[in-house]
């Protein structure tokens, strides 16, 4: 069997989603990908999480042909691959429709980072697609999701914002791994509840300044992390 | 006993209502149909879902008339009868007070289909239907229920929408089995859910255009799907 | 022990609260009348409900005079006998901070008659009391809650509401039995939920039609009552 | 190791907020002080709930200082300390993100105490901090987190409100123990939901009278309270 590891990786984190409440039946699908073999392990097609294996992850490479597995990959693969394609630093993509981040995106309405739990995940507002246009739902629309999520990044890349809303449809969310997507995936329905939370208080709520948001991005992440424990132990 | 398997279905998609969480107490029933019999399997009225068994399960034949079984049926059967007379695709219909599909039929206000969760299910948006009058609420109010829903698909056949809100009232679902209406309640009731956000968010939120809601419903249905698992393995 | 058989019912009635979500820690109360004895059986106050025990149940008389029992009845006592006072078919009460519920006792909104949940239980809208004087606060403050509790039904004792909004406080729901009052809590609970999310998405809606109304409440209850199965079986 | 009470303490309080559904993942941290020692004793940072061990817990002195333990403090440890400075009675400090109290400070509104149940703990509104200033975040931005909320307190000592609002960030409480801080938490989140629900029904809803405000909080609070049993048994 081709990648075992990664294949339980993924297995487990799209039972993580189970676990945290974002998913109903069979919706979402969690992918990972080897860098050095060229190859990606994605949930496949609408079968039950109860029941899931790790030899039922199904293994294609980078173009979405099967290399491994007796199933149809999840319909999405080709969103994940543009999502892999464009983020080189991506080792996992998540994608659910989680309810309050799914209503943000029917809403068009990017999640502004209200607070200091949205700015410890994301440095920045959680941005929203434009709409596909007929065409590009006509023909290759998975491929066409993953590229209009890529074009919001285009020109803001040095903000760390792992996550976008597909109007009219939900979130996708990558990280360095599988857990790390999925992980941000369960933030990100956290976040946007908050979010709806806080516009029914306050319609007006103004997002955080700049400098409250970074200093609890970077009190995260970055050389000057502070928060958790280091990673090699003292 | 008459129609075990049947029984045994309508009792089972019964007990998937508690499960994911959408009645309270004995709210909301099941039904089931033997369309080469002409019979009807239902809940029984006001029976704890706890205790109940597939010998509980109440048979009558399409007039409503009690065929087997000790116990009274539903008392919503008369809706169910008028549904499977004017779906003859129907096997299954389902009826639950799900808070938040019967907040949108308390507000008379049709669900939009504001995103791919809800075109994956319902090609269009869940209607709701007129006020009955007094002389339809004073006799068989029950029948006059299911014929003010049917009344709503009567223009709008070519759409794929197995769900209607009575107004005032709550859901009714319908699909090829009793396990299916069952899963269609289910589904209605997280869509009603994010519709609500989805306005909270963005009162003037726009449903999604054409081409994607038929994008989305055909992807999971009819000749050309290609979601989910083929029915006969390669 | 006095009332083992009471004890035990209004026992049970306070864990249904807690089985379905309705209270946190020590809040609420249930209690039970036996209007044979002129005894009262009620919650004692702030107590843990996972160690509850019947015998800890506290009795009293009818003017709030503990009869047997080492605890202190729950301090909402005399706003329980006030109701016991002016409903002579009440055989049990039910207070709870419930969340929704409580909302529109803070908000000072009756809660409307929306839809067929609502009018299976309670026959028209929820009232809201006034809000005490200072002097009312001031002294006997919990007999003057019960008071303004029933002062709301004086001139509208023909529909049966078998529950009351207490301004800026929280609900009281009674019943015919201990178990029939928490019945009701629970149902005004569910009630009060979709009746905020009614108003969310059309906050003009209409209350339901009072024949449909009037229909639902005397479908369950009643001498025409066809719900359910009957008392005495065929 | 040092006061393996406190500690044990500490971690119990800490799991009841897990228990509560008050934290997701790692997010927030209870802490405990021996006044007499003075040391604190509070949760390590970024270390999993569900392994945690009293042994984990971490010791400071008063300036946050490790006395004993292998692991990082929260990194919000010293704005525990500036409450402990501040409050002479707080035994216990919780923080957690619990979603309404957050969204509040998020939207930069007090809670109100719209009703009884909020009074029964907090004996005004719950105050929301200024914005930090540049300044105050880019250097000892944890220290002056703790210096606004102790700001908010500075002229309104004779009300007992133990919780505040960190604007943009999230609700911090203290109490007599870890305990008590974490119970205070507890229901500050479940005022917080109750006040939002309020706001939606009725914009423009009212706080509640000083007199009812007062008598539920001395009810409970105080040398004349007559909520919950004696201390001393009968």
């Amino acid at each position: 069997m081709l990648l075992p590891t990664l294949r339980q990786a993924v297995l487990e984190a799209n039972l993580e989603l189970v676990r945290r409440g974002l998913v109903l039946y069979t919706f979402g699908n969690v992918s990972g990908i080897s860098r050095q073999e060229g190859l990606v392990a994605i949930k496949p097609s609408g079968v039950s999480y109860e029941t899931m294996s790790a030899a039922e992850i199904v293994v294609t490479d980078l173009s979405g042909r099967v290399i491994e597995g007796n199933l149809r990959p999840s319909s999405d693969l080709a969103t994940h691959l543009e999502i892999y394609n464009h983020f080189p630093d991506a080792g996992g993509v998540a994608h659910t429709h989680s309810e309050f981040a799914t209503a943000w995106a029917q809403a068009r309405r990017p999640i502004p980072c209200f607070g200091t739990t949205h700015a410890d995940y994301f440095q920045g507002p959680v941005p929203v697609t434009a709409d596909l246009t007929p065409a590009e739902i006509a023909s290759e629309y998975e491929k066409n999701t993953g590229i209009a999520i890529c074009h919001l990044f285009d020109r803001s890349a040095r903000n760390y914002v792992p996550a976008a809303l597909v109007a009219g449809h939900a979130p996708f969310c990558w990280g360095s791994t599988p857990a790390d997507a999925a992980h941000n995936a369960v933030i990100l329905e956290s976040v946007a509840r908050m979010a709806c939370y806080t516009i029914s208080i306050a319609p007006q709520a103004e997002p955080l300044a700049r400098e409250l948001r970074d200093k609890h991005f970077l009190r995260k992440h970055g050389r000057t992390a502070y928060y958790g424990q280091p990673k090699i132990p003292k």
